[in-house]
């Protein structure tokens, strides 16, 4: 199988890493050829024969730079290469952009369905902005469009509700979908500030530069909206969620739900009123018993309801960057395991 | 699809009732012909056109039999129904049996297999004894055999591992999977005793008038050797589970954790170690933190670990028949879907 990234952040620095330690993981039978890397900051580079993966990563590491020859710098844009290069499958990692409705992405993810290529992302624009077009492109160039990584940091989630629960229908969700604001709450609830909240969550790495992505709501509103198209047949973007951010939270409220044996969370939650969908990400009170309230740091949780189960919670507890590159990696398995691809 | 029931008890009703009901369930796209229902109390009924479902469950609630016409019953056996009837599916919901290590549903389930027919069970019984030769005997013969209410009330938990952890490794398991040993250790709690907490439980019609089967930990052994075998490919039966029950527990213990910020669990574990599997049923005390902490009553929890993931838990939190019901059909669907069967 044939793989073009584009973006080559994080993510795809550990799913490099899990291919070229495959023998570490018994049952991981997968040996792609990386055809092209494509970046924003570090141009791009092609090989028809495959990229050796350990330079690049130790290149990245060392000297940040994709490879120490410029002259081997591809002339291509990532849409160009999306566009015109001989791959099989798309791996689209580039950052989530709101402003930008999901795009550059979603014309990358695009312009590979086009072309009958599979994409396997863990972008959540596309899917947040852009779902319904982009699975009716890919029914329709008969292409796979999987993202198992974009909502719950490749948590099985989708595949939870397309692959185990045939025949049920999705009637609702809700769930704790990002980890900056769910530590920012818990450092309040211990008598800080939002401001120190933000500066430690930025300093552990683990929030932007800009805040607002986290503190207003975007993020997890772009995961609501992904999870209200994909599960409940919406066609919405995250600027149809009721959103609320946790700028109006302040010490003396976290502090005062935890004497009441509550705690502040911010939930994400879909439902439906007759056949609209609805979704909103608000700041609960969350009561002792409820799983939520067990959600810590970067950890997450979403409960699924349906019409022929009671509710089911999938928790993820400690989720890092290989959760993540191995929920993109079980796409490329599914895309690779329908399509005869080896 | 032709479907053949042996057992007709509670699950089998509710999967009557939803079969009855399927214009509630908008995606239940599903109509299954039962051909013949057979029980060890009531005799057998069959059916080559399809037995009026209506009819057979107002017998049953009215009069607790399966026909008003005794001359219909069968003169067949369940057994000789499995291996003489012409079906597509054995349903195999008769009760768990640990004393007759999984008998006699591990015969019905068996003579299926061996025509070629796929068998969707509940029973826990024929999974934690007889997995292995089971499942080897469904692959000779191109058939499936699904179980995935055997465990968890019919939350995807098989299908969780098997759909969605594609190259990944089930490294170990643990989990709380018997609901009146939780429903007593609550009790215990609050100050009650061993005694009454069953006495409780039996009144709720959730403990077996013999309790031995969750008191002594028979149930969630069998539970716990069923996810060794199928997840983790442990050749194991019940009786080689580490076993402990909760007779040993006192009033006190249980106060005394609780005051201590714990809490008793009855907790069933799974790992490896090199290439031996292990599994264990044990009273541990669970932290505050921890979300089997918060499973009260019937709610079941299971958290899986994995080489490519960290750990992933679901939370089932108050299931009931329906649950069950949904999983046996979901199997049903599942074997439909992949034989070409309607």
């Amino acid at each position: 199988m044939k793989i073009l990234f584009i973006g080559f952040g994080n993510v795809a620095k550990e799913m490099g890493r899990i291919f070229i330690e495959r023998d570490l993981y018994s049952a991981l039978d997968f040996k792609p050829v990386v055809v092209g890397i494509f970046t924003g900051r570090h141009g791009g580079l092609e090989k028809k024969e495959g990229i050796e993966l350990k330079e690049v990563l130790n290149e990245l590491r060392l000297n940040n730079r994709l490879t120490a020859d410029e002259k081997e710098l591809s002339s291509l844009t990532p849409l160009e290469a999306a566009k015109t290069l001989d791959y099989d499958v798309l791996v689209e990692l580039s950052a989530l952009s709101i402003e930008g409705r999901g795009e550059p992405a979603a014309s990358h993810i695009s312009a590979a369905l086009m072309r009958g290529k599979s994409v396997a992302s863990a972008n959540k624009g596309p899917v947040s902005f852009h779902y319904r077009e982009l699975k009716e492109l890919a029914e329709k160039n008969g292409a796979l469009y999987l993202f198992e990584s974009a909502v719950m940091d490749g948590a099985p989630l989708f595949n939870f509700c397309s692959r185990c629960m045939k025949g049920a229908s999705v009637k609702g969700f809700s769930g704790i979908l990002n980890g900056t604001t769910n530590f920012i709450l818990s450092h309040m609830e211990k008598g800080g500030s939002l401001e120190e909240g933000i500066k430690m969550a930025q300093e552990a790495g683990i929030a932007e530069a800009d805040p607002s992505m986290d503190v207003d709501g975007w993020d997890p509103s772009a995961k609501a909206a992904a999870l209200a198209n994909v599960l409940m047949g919406a066609d919405m973007t995250p600027f149809d969620v009721d959103r609320e951010g946790i700028r109006t939270v302040t010490t003396e409220m976290a502090k005062d739900a935890v004497k009441r044996n509550m705690r502040l969370k911010l939930i994400c939650r879909g439902w439906k009123e007759g056949d609209a969908v609805h979704a909103s990400v608000k700041v609960e009170e969350v009561s002792r018993d409820d799983v939520f309230c067990l959600i810590s740091h970067y950890g997450s949780a979403v409960r699924i309801e349906s019409d022929l189960m009671h509710p089911n919670t999938i928790v993820q507890e400690c989720p890092d960057l290989l959760d993540t590159a191995y929920g993109v990696i079980e796409d490329l398995i599914t895309i690779r395991d329908s399509s005869g691809l080896i």
